[in-house]
């Protein structure tokens, strides 16, 4: 029997087009079958305008929808009948392995926390994205679930990111760093230089001591453990800079006729460039420490992240990351 | 007569041949006087091998160096005779109007706090580096000095680079945006809750609400806001993600004969382009709030950088900015 995926049909800026249409990807790559949470009628409509076949999906009709400006509560209240809530809701009631949505981060992280619940030792559920740095990714946890920490919550972080990569990556003692303001174990505030102590005593954690955000983008470590404030704004800031970036090249490369040469000539090594620092690459970032495959997907998410996020969160459900976190 | 501006000899990984040369170039260029602070048998030794004339430059001779390893405080303690507290002594005594150091930042703070003194109204120097930005520059404050701050305090680093930003860009009225993990004023930790209404009331601080890391790069500021844990994180994410894109760039464009080529072809738009991003177009940071131009310069400053940091730290001075923040 093929796997199933739950997929929130109306979540994210590009909902439901694209959400359609990774899915459709998806059951053409993956071997699986989607399970569309959302209105039918509308589904029906968009599928057919911009012919994609609805094979090897179903739909589980609901008309609510949770935009990215309401609170995160109101999955759990007046918008208990959304997209998003009724995904999560199939997923408890095991009507799919796993559950991808582009929608209110806030929301979805509050609905698979109260729906699908904690695993019981993990305090907070984290946001995990797979961020692409000189050689491959590295993980960052929290990139911005839960703006205040104690070192214990760190702690567990640094322990669910290792298990996360062990299986996602094939890395059998994943580097921890813990993002700081230098490298010496009295830096910092008070969170790190508590966290630093519970890192470098944990023997089931690879620590390597803090690490500075500059360091980051090289190879400094394969988990990246910090509180979901300074995650942000690393994550945001990475992404920033490398937009910036790869705009002011593109505008170098369409500057004149000899530039406009060059670019042809290097086209296919700058496509490359591009789809490796691509976020789509891995679709989004799973919530962490919840007992079910809950992954969020970009809210730009386009068919292409939509389609790696569903193939990220298979990987996800199959492994036995939730498993070991549980034992813990 | 001309300015003089005080130099730390021994401050920074390439002292003290690059700040030799620096000072070389900012005499040459500026025209300035340089009053260096260091061993003078070194610099003498060092400036003859390399044939740096020390024509414009005085020294005054002391022997002891602070590292980048030392505690902060020693500067006002076992080492209140090396190069950096001697140039700020010097400072202080009026000898030149500016010191420029490429030495150990938290030395550097704690003998600009204590030796030359905050001003009065002032509760927390901050470090305030220029950043390049998709268009020009953008000032990040705190960056690093302030690892714990308080509303109030964040409230003062909004007014300091704004007086800043308007003496040394020339920007009438800055914008000032608070670095938050989102757009709505209920986002992010207590400190940016209170430190948003606090800017949200001040009619002397053209507040553009929070923003988020991703938009920094873009022209969403002049000035952000943060404290100086999260501005570390900041800054330092944006110099990495920038160095590991450039260093890919340069592998691609040696990968074959066609890139080669393509290298070739564009070579005087990248070079261009890599200056614009260089931190050593600005030097480094001033430490507002103090009493007098203290400037600081990367630790691993070339001559170019240093010379660009004798070039702020001038303007600075000659500027009404410390005289403005007295009076708020």
């Amino acid at each position: 029997m093929k796997i199933k995926v739950i997929v929130d049909a109306f979540g994210g800026d590009n909902a439901p087009l694209e959400i359609l249409k990774g899915c459709r990807y998806a059951i053409d790559e993956l071997d699986c079958e989607i399970i569309l949470s959302g209105n039918r009628e509308i589904i029906k409509k968009i599928s057919n305008e911009n012919k994609i076949s609805l094979n090897g999906m179903s739909i589980v009709h609901t008309t609510d929808i949770i935009t990215m400006e309401d609170e995160a509560s109101i999955i759990l209240k007046e918008k208990r009948n959304s997209s998003m809530a009724k995904g999560l809701e199939l997923l408890k009631d095991g009507a799919g392995s796993a559950f991808v949505s582009a929608g209110n981060s806030g929301a979805l992280l509050m609905g698979a926390t109260f729906i699908n619940k904690r695993i019981a030792s993990i305090k907070r559920p984290a946001f995990a994205p797979l961020i692409p740095k000189y050689n491959g990714y590295f993980l960052l946890i929290d990139s911005g679930a839960n703006v205040d920490c104690r070192p214990e919550i760190l702690e567990q972080f640094a322990l669910m990111g290792s298990i996360y990569l062990k299986h996602m990556l094939n890395i059998a003692k994943p580097r921890v760093g813990l993002a700081n303001i230098g490298i010496e174990e009295h830096k910092g505030g008070t969170l790190q230089q508590e966290t630093y102590k519970l890192l470098k005593q944990n023997p089931t954690i690879n620590f390597v001591g803090n690490i500075e955000a500059r360091e980051i983008p090289m190879d400094a470590a394969d988990v990246v453990v910090t509180d979901g404030f300074t995650g942000n704004m690393i994550l945001k800031t990475y992404e920033g800079v490398a937009i910036s970036l790869i705009t002011k090249f593109k505008e170098i490369f369409s500057l004149n006729f000899k530039t406009k040469i060059a670019a042809a000539l290097i086209s296919k090594e700058l496509k490359q460039f591009k789809n490796n620092l691509s976020s789509s690459e891995q679709g989004g970032a799973p919530i962490l420490g919840v007992k079910q495959a809950v992954y969020k997907s970009h809210g730009n998410a386009d068919a292409k992240a939509i389609k790696n996020a569903i193939a990220s969160a298979i990987k996800y459900s199959q492994s036995k990351i939730i498993e070991n976190m549980e034992i813990k």
